[in-house]
């Protein structure tokens, strides 16, 4: 073997050891979880392309790790691919926004038309981009589990927002809906007992463009050290979706 | 140049490429993402070991990206690393639990004593591990913020996982504790003001061992694709932490 062979040789595994030096992917690692927190946006517009059945059931995966209380894993995850179900649940969420501009209207005689209009127009196209994604998942809880007052409130929402890391992890986007579809029309839809109880429901999709980050307080303004006396109440903050 | 000098100049410019391509880290990033969902465990003994301010800075900044109810952003995150209030606060809860015995073996004379002592060395034990860690955050939510209830239901629970998760990707334990650590406790203790509402109050810091993990539920039991007709209702699971 010639020694530029031999060298090259050499050379193409010292590039394929550094590739594996633990500490390198561990910070590398750190690096893209802690820019997952930052980087997972309310999505409001989907693209139709699918989520691949295997990233799903990662993502659904990683929700299964929430901590919970007496470790009942109260959970229920009601996936939703179904476009004629999709479709259901618009069409009647979007009839419940033209009712309640009804209301509005008949409560707000001194609104001009076309004021009230807009505002309407801007709710149901915020609304109909809602329903644009490939999926659904409807996160619930057991009524009856051993702890169903902690699963309401502490080990359903934690569930949800574990399954919303991942699936930013994989590059969807999700958006932790509750008004924006009512539960009314998810239990009548697909059908819910009453057993289960939702937390929300997300989309989740290859974002039709990533959202305007919004504005973020400061650290110092939401964390105290040692105590409250004399740390700032917040202030409420204007709302720029 | 010789060409062996070349080649070894050339190899070191690979080796150091090979790191930097971003495919690989993407990769990795990703693989210890979804890790760090399943190593997050209740942590109920910790070192003494300090959290680097860093650290914790980081750890806080990860909560605040958590979705929120018209970016209102409600919370509070009170910092303890205070041991005389830490102490305090154990303190009192281990009064709190000496004192659900007596009313527990009131209620229960059938129990033998030394199995009633056993129960009770057991939790005052448990509880006890539970003020090892070196820093305390207690997560709370401003019940005059714009939505008081969702902050409450939704903004505050998210927030406390992500802060947790964040402290996992940096080796650090933690604990949800709620019952763990009574908000009586806390609210007396740290005089927490009435504005705010508890979450949940977590130790932080070095695992004096990671605990033996829970048995999980199978994905197939939690989540039902689109429907839940038909779909078998959660068994209760024991509890054995």
């Amino acid at each position: 073997m010639s020694p530029t062979r031999r060298n090259l040789i050499l050379c193409a595994a010292l590039a394929a050891a550094a590739r594996l030096v633990p500490a390198q992917d561990e910070a590398a690692g750190m690096k893209n979880f802690l820019t997952v927190f930052s980087q997972r946006q309310t999505v409001r517009r989907y693209k139709p392309d699918p989520v691949p059945e295997e990233a799903l059931r990662q993502i659904l995966d990683a929700a299964r790790y929430g901590p919970t209380c007496m470790n009942q894993q109260p959970w229920k995850f009601l996936v939703v691919r179904d476009r004629a179900k999709i479709e259901a649940m618009k069409k009647q969420t979007l009839s419940l926004i033209e009712k309640q501009f009804e209301s509005f209207a008949a409560q707000n005689r001194d609104l001009k038309p076309e004021e009230l209009n807009a505002r309407k127009e801007r709710s149901l196209q915020f609304t109909e981009g809602y329903f644009t994604a490939p999926v659904y998942v409807v996160v619930l809880v057991d009524a009856e589990s051993a702890c169903a007052e902690y699963a309401l409130r502490h080990d359903g929402p934690i569930a949800a927002a574990y399954l919303m890391l991942a699936a930013r992890a994989f590059g969807y986007g999700t958006a932790y809906l509750t008004d924006g579809i009512p539960d009314s029309v998810t239990r009548d839809v697909l059908a819910i007992p009453p057993r289960y109880q939702r937390i929300c429901i997300t989309p989740v999709g290859v974002p039709d463009g990533w959202p305007r980050k919004q504005e973020k307080r400061k650290l110092e303004e939401i964390v105290a050290w040692e105590t409250l006396e004399g740390h700032p109440p917040l202030k409420r903050l204007p709302y720029n979706p």
